[in-house]
């Protein structure tokens, strides 16, 4: 029996990325697969039982590589900055993967909201890391961010529509922008304080 | 030769809603539809060609029904108000269809972002109508928005998160904590101004 390799499966992965980028998932058959990643048909449907696991195995790579991205959050030296790593490296793999977001909103659709994704389950993991970072700031005194559950929410989708609509290449200060609007606002009171 | 009713047309559309909305697009067929509206085959393919024709028609109809709410907006007595009568309106309009955001984010997907969808035409005159009301508030003196552009984005879209995940029945606050949110940010800065 011959043995599956992580070598072989990136290649399929990557070859299928390749693919639901650039085709629907219902237009992009195993076979087209197999014959980009240069794999035997009999060999792809060894790794991945169709296409709906390759899609799972691509949606979990992805949540995985991100996740890794946002364990360099911790050496950002204040809550602010930490906040501004988050968005940073969210924008970041997304411009370096531009149809991940795609990929996503259709799990979401075919799924339902409710299911258990590789990528919601980074999405609740994500949720716990900006509220640490809110946790941080109160008691460092930084700032205190009132409803801590809504706002870690408003942050992290509020992150769509920019890479969804944003401006491309996006401007190189639109990290600390979002995260300038998200904890101050849009806008400016009369009090000047700021 | 039979002419179309409105009375007919809108009897196919309240099918193909509850259908579209149980089942995932490609499990729904044109038969199940002309069924459950009680008209014959013929007559629906009279109305619509296919079932993308079917799909595009339910969502420029929601697009129109979210329309006519949102020109109440004009009566809130001052910008603030406004803008709450606008994110309160959306998501009172999503809470009654909800399924709606399912239908979009399907269509986003399989049409590419660029396409001119019913509902990214609404999306553009939303964007209008949240720039106007700073426009507004910026005249008044009520507060001035810095980045009206990005700033309309996020908080239109931040409302996409809050209607698929949040709390239901919704918090009868809730367009008025996402405004604050908005407005002065998630932060509560140690000046004690507001």
């Amino acid at each position: 029996m011959r043995t599956k390799t992580l070598a072989q499966s990136e290649k399929i992965l990557t070859a299928a990325a390749r693919l639901f980028a650039a085709h629907h998932f219902h237009e992009t058959r195993m076979e087209d697969i197999a014959e980009l990643a240069e794999v035997g048909k009999g060999t792809l449907y060894r790794y991945f039982k169709d296409k709906e696991e390759l899609y799972m195995a691509l949606l979990a790579r992805a949540a995985c590589q991100m996740k890794e991205r946002l364990s360099a959050v911790d050496e950002a030296p204040d809550p602010r900055s930490k906040l501004e790593a988050v968005v940073g490296a969210i924008l970041d793999y997304f411009a370096e993967h531009p149809h991940l977001l795609d990929l996503i909103q259709h799990a979401e659709v075919m799924q339902g909201p409710d299911a258990d994704l590789p990528w919601q389950r980074l999405r609740r993991e994500n949720f716990r890391l900006v509220e640490a970072i809110f946790e941080e700031a109160r008691r460092s005194g930084a700032f205190q961010v009132m409803d801590p559950q809504l706002s870690a929410q408003l942050l992290l989708f509020s992150l769509r529509p920019v890479i969804r609509w944003g401006q491309k290449p996006r401007p190189a200060d639109m990290a600390r922008r979002i995260v300038e609007h998200f904890l101050y606002g849009a806008a400016r009171p009369a009090c000047g304080c700021r």
